[in-house]
């Protein structure tokens, strides 16, 4: 049984940390702290999480960062980037685990790519060097390494949404050289609780609703993010060509992925290698044949669903990748993130099913 | 021909307005005038307007308010509550049309009842007293007294988009004595258009799609606005509770109001009533029975739908009326105000049939 | 530990209670039946359930009804109204417990008004005199009777989406005298997974979408269940008019109910009462001052968020009770009398805190 | 002045037809026919039309299909495929303008392809082959031969909704060699309208709504329509994926469309391209830099918004096309290419401007 932190609480991913932290059985006490709403209850900024916290005032109260970085065996930072790295590094002095929701930790060591995207450089090199990248599938060996009696520091960068569904739609392509690594072309469309809490005129309901938003179709700093991974996973640089939407929904990522086969496969062979590669997965579905991947089927899981085609017998294959923004995308990775870090059931705390409506 | 211009031009009920107006047959030419925007031109801050202005740059760019005062024969004024009184006297020692959006020219000469709402206090009463309430049934006789050659100022104030769905409900009930005058309800929902263009918590999409939301029940500032012109209509104190509900559409009211029946009287003689009070208006439409009001279809029109219903045959009446607000309820009746005004046909501009889906 | 099944288990109630029943600790084995797919997976028909069911094919093949019915401890139906007595005797016969989701055994010795509205005879009138409503709030004591070893039959009517919601919202003022009997307008609006999953033109998105759509208004089979549990918590006859809307959205009601306070009170006190009503209650959450109920705050929850107001410090109060009508409406509830029934916690299985987004 | 017929009128491209037709300054009287509905009133089936048709029954009684054809000099018909070429015939032999909205006269000459993907086959293949592909900005010459005076069959074959939006985003491309014409890739975005009226599984709320679903990827009929089409700009075969998704709105597609350049080609340069190629189409408009297209702004409105893109200065272009499913990619154009057969400004009827919300 651990203590867990989450700083940034009333954020959209902190309070779904919170949520799903809340019914984890494996959580002895939960500590939720907000720079913006120190002092106050959570379920006061929250409603919904009304009478989740029972008679102790500790869980209910939005205590500072220090208090709860102070306490916490887990440290969850749901913050805008360039947070991190100071609390990645109290953390370590303490020997706790750091999972990181941002993106300051999901670059290890190339600070240039980093800088690049989001403007601020690496004061702590040695903790980047020294994070994983946390997604489960690709590397969840590295991330069993990271219990408590791991030596050195015990950091977690948890992956953006789209790259989560893109690197998952592509890893079985990629590692089994399935495909070409150039000339390939996401196209993701997301629901608006990927674009956070704070009101804008892109989620304002009455220009969003009713229509679908292509947005900084080759400039969203998930591109380099996804391309990274995917050049992880290949063994050689990969060219990815992401193009996001805002769709009109609250959660979820459709990212359809087009990619020339390295050699000629048909549909039943490629989904095959698929559904082989994922066999032990317990949150990656491949569907079967005739079925497509869609967030309906994942809203509100940890599931990633994914569905291959090859058109025509063609040359290029199409692969649906379909997530739940913030639980397979966000907060529900981040705790499976937890979980194998702690050696706890992969599946606790967020084993939960998808409703059907 | 006329020229018209309407200040306050990049809010929705302005860009409404300017989309309205410049499919008009009879304007002659458009000024359209923004604080926010000025300099800018309307198709950089409405993309949908694109291409909408020809090749006419006077058009196209936002001016500042007292150009568009100076130039025009009729001004329309889409502004927050508060800045009505200076335009309209402006407009007045011009000889000019003034249609004012906002609820500064609601109230008439009840400066009590605006002020203990709206905070502010008259400091023209003259010309509130010299107002016309903008509700064409109701007012069709004074509003088409405020013609080029009227003496004395021409004031509309144009009514709330809520108050127009509810009177136009019970005017037929009200006018003819139909139904008792204490404890009327009015549940109405509303679409997230009506709370403008300002991005919020309560409007922001991740928040109020999937979701029903009553807000300010017995608060809201359309209360006050109901209940006088309800009392005008019946000559009599009027008591209504308004409660509205924002639910997750782009346009459109839904008003379900119940109310007690003067007298014993049937489903269908209470339908016959309302369809003969309102056979000859151009933009009311009582629905046969069995059919329900709602604002599809209505929505994109200047029409209101109303349904009239007596269950079992008891003394509780229910009323349906059903709008789209940015067109009967706001932008929609402040052009068939100035086309009654200026003699023009009532359903210039606005004659748009709703689309089915 | 317990066997359940689950029969017309490919509706949306019977899905979800499928969801559910695989998720609750206290539950065994689930034996799924459906005439319309039997011999086919469950997850074929609700691929959001893939991988649900592990390696047990009992688990996942739709068996008939008769299997079902001989295995099971626990027999939910999920069936349109008519199909449950037969099922009742069988399960009586055999000292298991049932759980009908249709209105048949709704209406307890009152065979008139049931076969008023939904057209049957009572067949065998000693099961109905015997069956218990499961409103758990209400009839938590006589649901807590219904244990393997009761005497007699064991058979619980699961209630009404409408009426669940209508009637916890009313059940503080009708149990304590606070209102008048008489002239209670509940107007509540639905989202369309409670329509079923049959696809009609009422449900077609591109009608219902952007649509707020009133419908059989006081003419609806929850009305009279309405105003019979009304009447019994009241201990004399209830008069109610019940209004239901269709709104886009996909779980959820709201209703908002207007009723006259037997004596001045004011809100806080009116408040404080309901408050203390339901302190104890698992799944009724009062709030407090300034805050209205919402389906937002409920979805995929098992709650009841109910919120009190008395505008204008008037004699008419205005009551929301928002539920999701998947969990507390529908599924969450049957679930939860079956806790209370088999003396389980009875927030087993349907303890989930709703998302916040 | 013409009187215009629309067979099939109560589907949803009949009612949008007749929306349109009403409100066209050049039709003098419209008929309106329906095998389903014959000898109800329009507005019965449609009650937004409710009040449209004024005193005229003729206008508002659906009559049968050779009445229409017997009066008319303009006959559409928007009927499934296999139903025109008879109506076809009977028009050429009365010599009156035939538009049809299915895919029977899509093909020309080319009776393999449809055959292939709509399985039936030409009777009077010579009607085909005169017939004229009913995209403006493409055929515009060919239409305006088709007036009165035209010798020969007048046969217009309106293009689908998504060969519209993905092959105006292409025109310019195909016509001005500026792409390889291998391996483009559109990923298309509906709503649900395209799908028509009749209520299906995959457009019932409760499971389309909050949800993005890709289906028929690479197999759905407009794939090869849109192949053929871009192969007669091109003037060479092209190679196309074509990928749709059902979206959550009622209106609207957009076309992102990928494709490698022939050319190292700046983003600024390919954007003059196209606007230069589109400068004198009252109908499309190329965004500047910085914008992206989406139906947003398009909707109840005949334009095509096209934006272009080149990420990273590479050779892929991310060209995003966006129109009104309903009016430019059906009803509207078909008026649009009555008005240029006809000879009437080709705005006519079909000029309302989008609105912003």
């Amino acid at each position: 049984m651990v203590i867990c932190a989450v700083i940034g609480a009333t954020g959209y991913a902190g309070a779904e940390l919170a949520r799903l932290l809340l019914g984890h059985p494996g959580v002895d006490r939960l500590i939720l702290s907000s720079a913006s709403s120190g002092g106050e209850a959570m379920s006061s900024v929250y409603p919904n999480l009304a009478g989740a916290f029972g008679k102790d005032p500790m869980r209910a109260i939005l205590v500072d960062k220090s208090a709860a970085i102070a306490e916490a065996q887990v440290v969850f930072a749901a913050l805008p980037a360039g947070h991190a790295e100071e609390i990645a590094a109290l953390c370590s002095e303490k020997g706790s685990l750091f999972i990181d929701m941002s993106a300051d930790f999901r670059f290890g060591a190339d600070e240039a790519t980093y800088s690049a995207w989001y403007g601020k450089k690496y004061a702590r090199p040695e903790l980047h060097a020294a994070s994983v990248y946390g997604l489960p599938e690709f590397n969840r060996k590295k991330l069993s390494s990271l219990g408590p009696d791991a030596k050195g520091p015990r950091i977690i960068g948890n992956p953006g949404c789209y790259p989560t569904a893109a690197t998952l739609g592509l890893f079985p392509a990629m590692k089994l050289g399935l495909a070409e690594l150039e000339g390939i072309v996401i196209d993701a469309k997301s629901g608006t609780t990927g674009a956070g809490k704070e009101p804008t005129k892109a989620t304002h309901y009455s220009e969003c609703a009713d229509s679908i938003n292509p947005y900084k179709i080759g400039e969203h700093r998930h591109g380099p993010e996804i391309s990274a991974v995917l050049s992880s996973m290949a063994g050689a640089p990969v060219g990815a060509l992401f193009a996001p939407h805002l769709a009109p929904m609250g959660r979820g990522i459709v990212a359809t992925i087009y990619v020339r086969l390295a050699k000629a496969t048909d549909e039943a062979a490629l989904r095959e290698a698929y559904a082989s590669f994922y066999a032990s997965e317990p949150f990656v579905r491949v569907l079967g044949a005739g079925a497509y991947a869609t967030n309906r089927n994942v809203r509100f899981s940890n599931f990633c669903d994914i569905s291959v085609h090859v058109p025509a017998k063609g040359r290029t294959a199409v692969v649906v990748a379909a997530i739940d923004n913030m639980m397979k995308g966000s907060s529900g990775e981040a705790v499976q993130c937890m979980n194998i870090a702690l050696g706890l059931d992969e599946r606790a705390g967020i084993s939960m099913l998808p409703p059907a409506v």
